[in-house]
């Protein structure tokens, strides 16, 4: 018997929320891993990409199959469009944390820079981000999905308040270079996450918006 | 009267081709403003991004429709899924040149830091990178998809090169660390667009091998 439409989106939300969480682990753990300097880790988090990139072929089939079997109508059509969208950008923030594992090996070669105040808080505006623009997604909830965009200019100030930072590290000390672009680098893979939650949340009040739009055009008529 | 699927899949490859040859100049024009110190001609370049960014949700909603009205079937539905998704990276890729402004400008400020060789070099290679992971996807041609993703381990190359050449200088010169900063800062954004061809092609490569895997399949029944 052939499931229902319903059904089969509710668990295509699931997943996509599953993977969201995935993708937030390894976004606190990598940073975890950094500021902890615990290497042990690590290995757990390149794990959970190999999930998150099996997961992005799965979401993406199951989305693909629902529009193929049941040919939504341009609402429910937009909102699997949407889910193939929003899968990609897990993805590629589960890229982003393999960066900062990569950065984090080679930062904990050497003694700790400085104390890490700011990379913290990136990691952690960021992980609500994520979070939130899922939750924005799956409930379709614009004002969330609004919030989470306001929220990339915080993590755009402190990468740069990170690099002003560090470039005076830079400037003092030559032995420090080598380290503060490590930091540098993984302050930029966190603003990309940021950025990536940012498309999800644009991604989300054009979903919500273009229903807007298509209604008042519909009574316009 | 209804057009035909064949004449609006057409429009739709020839409006992404045409999307591509837009971002293609951005790139090539955003790595000539910084070598030739040319700031008179980056206006120009973020006129083409708003251009791209208006393509973007026009081709969006081209493929949107098609899918809504046609109900096209799986392969065709593939083809214009992967359309979608081509279309997100053109535009990252229009952002990524617009980065390469921004920094440009910081730089033009002050004298040349070194003569750029690798950069331009990398420029060139993301160029044809972005021209051929379009051609790969209007003609379907897996091995010119397939030749794109490889580029991408040479542009990673350069990318490291560019790095620790950059690292010398900063190391010897602490007036150099800001300029240097900006010169590994725009090779990464290269590397990011090498990168979306990258997922462009794999993308190509996914859909037209899909079919061959679907065909296999019907084959043995």
């Amino acid at each position: 018997m052939e499931r229902h439409f319903d059904e089969e989106l509710k668990e295509l939300k699931d997943r996509l929320l599953y993977m969201s969480g995935l993708t937030e682990a390894m976004i606190t753990d990598s940073v975890k891993a950094l500021v902890e300097r615990r290497e042990d880790i690590i290995e757990e988090i390149y794990k959970k990409e190999e999930e998150v990139n099996l997961l992005q072929i799965e979401i993406d089939d199951r989305a693909i199959k629902m529009i193929a079997l049941h040919q939504p109508a341009a609402v429910d059509l937009r909102f699997l469009i949407t889910a193939i969208k929003i899968n990609s950008e897990l993805e590629r923030m589960g890229d982003m944390a393999i960066n900062i594992c990569q950065a984090t090996r080679e930062l904990l070669k050497q003694p700790l820079l400085k104390p890490l105040i700011d990379i913290p808080r990136m990691a952690e505006i960021a992980r609500k981000m994520v979070k939130d623009s899922l939750d924005a997604f799956v409930k379709q909830d614009a004002v969330l999905a609004k919030s989470v965009c306001e929220r990339d200019d915080e993590v755009d100030d402190l990468k740069d308040q990170v690099f002003r930072e560090l470039l005076t590290y830079m400037m003092s000390d030559p032995n420090a270079i080598q380290r503060a672009m490590d930091l540098i680098l993984i302050s930029r893979h966190l603003e990309r996450i940021a950025d990536h939650s940012t498309n999800i949340g644009e991604e989300v009040i054009f979903l919500v918006q273009g229903k807007d739009i298509r209604h008042h055009i519909a009574e316009q008529k």
